[in-house]
Order: C-alpha cells, then sequence, then structure tokens
C-alpha cells in the first residue's frame, strides 16, 4: 500500500499552449468543488438546461436538441455517426488531416461505406472538390468535415458545402472540437446538421464533456432509423429524453462537470462572442509572427490558417522532443508535437480560451529564446 | 444574455442517500481543483498508472488491463459487451432487474443473440438456473450478471458462475457499479473476465468515470475478433495503449476526473478494504432494522440484501413523491424511488462510501419520523 499512500498529488502549473486542454479560469476550479447531487435533482436539471441554453448561443443555432454529451470530443465524433448511419449508408468525409481520418475509422465501423475526399495536409480541401464527389453520389447520407483541424491547423470553410446539403437529404456534420468558442460556427446559418465540439478548447472547462447541436432535419433521419443506434450510451434519443422535458434517466450525469461547463461557458458570455473571436484572431496572428521572427514557418495554407491554433516547421536544427521536453521541464509550458506522419516534422501552438492572452506569447517567446540559442 | 449571467451557482449540500452518487470527501473536491494538464504529461500518466495499480488491489486481481473508461458506468457496461461481441454470438444474460435489463438491450445492439435467464425483480438469481442455460448453448461467448442489481437492492451470488465459465471459453461480464469499494468483488478468485464500476458510488468520487478490469482470456478474445470494435471511444485496444507503456494518444484524458478518483481511491486505501466492507454491512444492517421500525418492508431476498442499498416497499398510506420531495427540499436528504415498474412502489436508500455513517442514517430518521407522523 506503499505507492499510493505516498503523498497528495501537487502537479505542476503549466501553461498549456498545446492543442488542448487549456487552461482554465480558478472561477471554473472553484465550480468544480460545488457538493455533488443527484441525477435528476431540479438543481441539475436547471443547471443543464442553461448549458443547453448558453451551447445555443455559442454554435449559433435554435436546434432544441443541444446538450453535453459524457464523454470527451471523441465521443461526440462517435455519436454524430453511430446514430446516422446505417449499415451500406454513404458517407463522404473531406480527408486533410489526422481526425479527418479519424471519422472515416468511426463511420467504418458504424457500417458507413465511406468515400474519402483527399487534400494534402495542411490545406483546406477546396468545397468544389466535396460538392462534385456529393453530386456523383446523389444517396449520400452524410457529408462530414472538420471545421478546425487539430493536427494541421488548417481551418475548412463551410459555407458553400452547408449550401449545398441543405438543398437535399445529405446531413452535414462538422467537427468544431477546436474552433467552437474562439471562432464563428455559424451552424443554422451555414446549414449545419450536426456539430460536436469540447469542452478543454476555446471552451476552456476541464476535458470530459462534448457539446453537440442536432439539427431538426438530421433528428428526422434519427427518429426514422430502421435499427437501432449502435451505441446505447450515446443514443441521441435516449439523451434527448434526458435532457429535454421527459426527464428519463439515462446515465448518472457527471455533475461536477456540468458544474465546470456551465462556469467555462458564462466566462464567454461575460466577454462576449464577437470579443473573443477578436482577440484570438489578434493574438493568432501575434504568435504567427513572433513564431516566424524565430525561424519557425507556417504550416497551413495561408488565409486557412486557424487562429487558436498555429502549425509550424521547426527551425533547421531544433530537435523536437528535447526542445519541446525542455519547455516542459524548465519553463512549465506544454505545446504540442505533431500527430500521423507530422510527428518530429511540426509543432502546435494552441492559443486558446483562457491560455490566449498576450502573457503567454511572452513567456513562450522568452522561453524559445533561451532554448534555441 | 440576462438567465445564464444571474449569477453563480450554489447547490445545496444534500445527505445523498440515493442509488448514487454518494457524497463526496473534500479531499477529493479539492484534488479537482489542482491545474489541468496535458494528456500526455508525464504527471497524468503517473496519475493513471496510480489509479490503476489501486484499482487492481479494489478489484481484487492482477489483470494488467485495469484502467478508468472516460465515461460513467453506463459506458463501462457498453464497453464489456461491444469489445467482445460479434454480429449472431450468443449472450445469456441473468436478468431480475433494471440494469440486468439494460445489459440485454445494449448486448443486443451490439448484435448478439440474447437469451435471458428470468428470475423475479428482488430475488437472486439460483447460479444452478444460468449454468444450466450455458450447458444447453456450449458455445455461449458471454455470461453477462448484475453483482448488485442497483433497481431492487439485490446481491448475486457469483463464484459458481465463474468456476463453471472459467472451465471453457464463455466470459463472465459482471456489473460492479454499485458493490465495488462496498463489498468483495474477487475478480480473479471468482473467475471474472470483465468487471466494470462507476467512481461515484463507493468509491464516493463524482460520476464521470468507469473503472473496468479486463482478464488476460478476454483480452485474447478481443485479439482474435474478426472484425473490428463498433465503438472507437470504447475500443479497450486502443485504451490499452494509452493506458500501457505505449501511450499513445487516443482521446484527451478527462484529467480532473482522474485526480478526483485517485483521490477517492487513497481515501479507500487509508481506510482498508476488511474495514470498509465491515462499516457497509453493519450499518447497512442497522439501516433495515430502524426502517423496518418505521414500517417499510425489505424488498430484497433475505440473504442476498445489498448492504450498500436497501430497498424497501413504503408503509400504507405514505405517498412516494410528496414524501420524498419533502425530504429533498426540507431535510436536504436524497433517497432513490423505484425504477421500471418499481416506480411508486419501493425506495431505494444508499449507504456507499462517504455517506455510509450513523450519523446519516439519524439524519433520515429523524426527518422520515416528522414526515410520516
Amino acid at each position: 500500500m506503499e505507492k499510493w499512500m505516498r503523498g497528495d498529488m501537487h502537479p505542476s502549473y503549466r501553461i498549456l499552449m498545446g492543442p488542448g486542454p487549456s487552461n482554465v479560469h480558478y472561477r471554473v476550479y472553484q465550480a468544480m468543488s460545488n457538493p455533488v447531487i443527484g441525477y435528476l435533482d431540479p438543481q441539475i436539471l436547471a443547471c443543464m438546461d442553461e448549458i443547453s441554453e448558453m451551447l445555443r448561443g455559442i454554435f449559433q443555432t435554435k436546434n432544441q436538441v443541444t446538450l453535453a454529451i459524457s464523454g470527451t470530443g471523441s465521443s461526440g465524433m462517435e455519436a454524430s455517426y453511430v446514430n446516422f448511419v446505417e449499415p451500406g449508408d454513404v458517407v463522404v468525409i473531406g480527408v486533410n488531416g489526422f481526425f479527418a481520418d479519424r471519422m472515416v475509422q468511426v463511420a467504418s465501423r458504424c457500417g458507413a461505406e465511406v468515400i474519402r475526399v483527399e487534400e494534402d495536409w495542411g490545406k483546406k480541401i477546396e468545397p468544389e472538390k466535396i460538392i462534385k464527389v456529393l453530386k456523383e453520389h446523389p444517396g449520400t447520407k452524410i457529408c462530414g468535415v472538420v471545421h478546425g483541424e487539430t493536427s494541421t491547423g488548417v481551418r475548412q470553410p463551410l459555407e458553400e458545402i452547408g449550401a449545398y446539403c441543405r438543398k437535399g437529404d445529405t446531413l452535414l456534420v462538422v467537427d468544431a472540437v477546436t474552433t467552437l468558442g474562439g471562432y464563428d460556427v455559424k451552424v443554422d446559418e451555414w446549414g449545419i446538421d450536426v456539430c460536436y465540439s469540447s469542452s478543454q478548447k476555446c471552451l476552456s472547462a476541464p476535458p470530459g464533456l462534448s457539446p453537440i447541436t442536432v439539427s431538426p432535419k438530421a433528428m428526422d433521419v434519427l427518429r426514422s432509423r430502421k435499427s437501432k443506434v449502435q451505441s446505447f450510451y450515446l443514443d441521441l434519443l435516449l439523451l434527448e429524453k434526458y435532457w429535454g422535458q421527459e426527464r428519463v434517466y439515462h446515465h448518472t450525469a457527471p455533475v461536477s462537470m456540468f458544474y465546470a461547463l456551465r462556469e467555462g461557458l458564462r466566462i464567454v458570455y461575460e466577454e462576449g462572442l464577437e470579443a473573443r473571436f477578436k482577440r484570438h484572431e489578434m493574438l493568432g496572428d501575434r504568435l504567427k509572427m513572433e513564431l516566424e521572427g524565430l525561424g519557425f514557418k507556417p504550416f497551413a495554407q495561408e488565409g486557412y490558417r486557424l487562429p487558436m491554433l498555429t502549425s509550424v516547421t521547426l527551425p533547421d536544427g531544433v530537435d523536437d522532443v528535447k526542445a519541446r521536453s525542455r519547455l516542459l521541464n524548465e519553463y512549465n509550458i506544454e505545446v504540442g508535437g505533431g500527430l500521423g506522419w507530422l510527428k518530429g516534422k511540426i509543432w502546435r501552438v494552441g492559443l486558446m480560451g483562457e491560455t490566449c492572452k498576450a502573457r503567454n506569447i511572452h513567456c513562450l517567446m522568452g522561453a524559445l529564446k533561451e532554448i534555441l540559442a
């Protein structure tokens, strides 16, 4: 019994400039210390209503079914496919990064026949390219794209794809894990049917919840399924009955995480969406400029670089692992390495939510100047 | 923007004597206020190792694959079927309550051909009855039973079923959501192959994680699957690579919940398993006796009543909803109502983990005497 008795855990206070989680406001930690209550307690139901209401504002939607799934962003991705795919359904996915590729895996496991629309990692996908494939496959059930590709730092334009999907039966599924709360995600205006995100990036709550919103069009598709949804845990018809007016028990809600998300969302509202987007844009530009000054080169396509996640190739002679490990251990700063084949080739530097402050750029620059010296 | 700006959330401090969540030690809340760190930070990996190690002790197992799934207990149930069932596999499930019935639904959605071994709700299932069905279906892939049926308060004996399954290829899946940390769950000795639980009952951390342990026999079955696991999020081969030595990114770990679970487990170890089980047994008996004194009648079969969850039928003339609502609103005490067809007929009174104290019995009795007067 020695090992686990060895003392309290005192994790270091990191500046979290990786691809998420981001730093968490002290008010959010305080909210988590509120006493746990039951999953049907009127007070937790009110808290859930407030979360839904605030999420609708941030997703810029009127969708009734707007809630937080009791799992991380990956569970939101899975919910977005497992609820709508039936075996043999055609799904078109734009693939220009690690998380788009994961969409393919998730959709395939749900029984979909997936058509990949490929693009080089680091580039956006031309909307016309996706629309062309959709036209060639008129019965496509779902078109899936990643709004902010966390593996490459690329922002994908969605308006044209949404406008096309809206005209027919195809559902547009969008991964807004990295963008929500730091960039416009106009679910209704752009014609997105299913949009999921995560609690720990630009919303700056701890990881563990996946906000999701589902259009009436998508709910109709769900209700007219021939087979039951594979996943009981992620079944949106059951989640709707718990989050909606019926209040039917589905699972024991992670109430402490709800407290955290509620407080994180309140902080978003206090700042205001426009101001928040502007802050991410300005400081994202600033970070890119300063990193270029040190010899890093932007990896993502110009004009489509994410403000909250900057991808850069390393200056000659810089050892990826050594440099990141010095940043972490000597300066308490986390930045992200590359995923997949980009491992060792790029860094991913996040400026999300609470982390997105000029002083964090200063800390990083100061540390990097010493490390690269 | 008015609604969500209306102020801090101040949930009432409830005595949580329902079927879970239970009350949380203040040290666990403090642990959650530790700063969030990244999902591959050496400090979080060490924390995960400690969680695995402590869970092995509480599951009484040497299973290498022992970890916490990033979802609630229901996600643990789903992981226990989705990883091992392939379409058409025969699954035998002992059904004597709401959660056993949910097992049937979950297994069916995974494509299993489920054979139900029925028993009246409130009674244990005779192990011979299950073994007889297993003998009639020698190719059975999984036998599923609920150790502590949260809907009825019944404890299911597992030794004989485990001894039978051990002799052949059938995997024994056990739901220990309610029992783990409050009663013996001897995974290795009893021959359990997959055992899942939840963070918020006798472990007294907040809800949001599902501890699970998987035997080498079950991992072999998983590794020799013909098809991929339906769920990417719950794929134990991928989770093993993240929790094990390879440390391959799978999802962004819910680090604040890990802090909470780690602290909850340390508290379990400080008390010691034997002392903890004894406390649940003694106070569970005490509660049953006192409730009988007020005219409540035990619902579960004698000799197989759970110590940590007492099910009772109501005294004549007591209105279920009114009485529970007075308990909650006037006395800040939560007790659980009946699930399924037991709604309105029974109460489920929990004494789990931190809640399991004599003073909470006193509070409940005092309140009930006033309400029933």
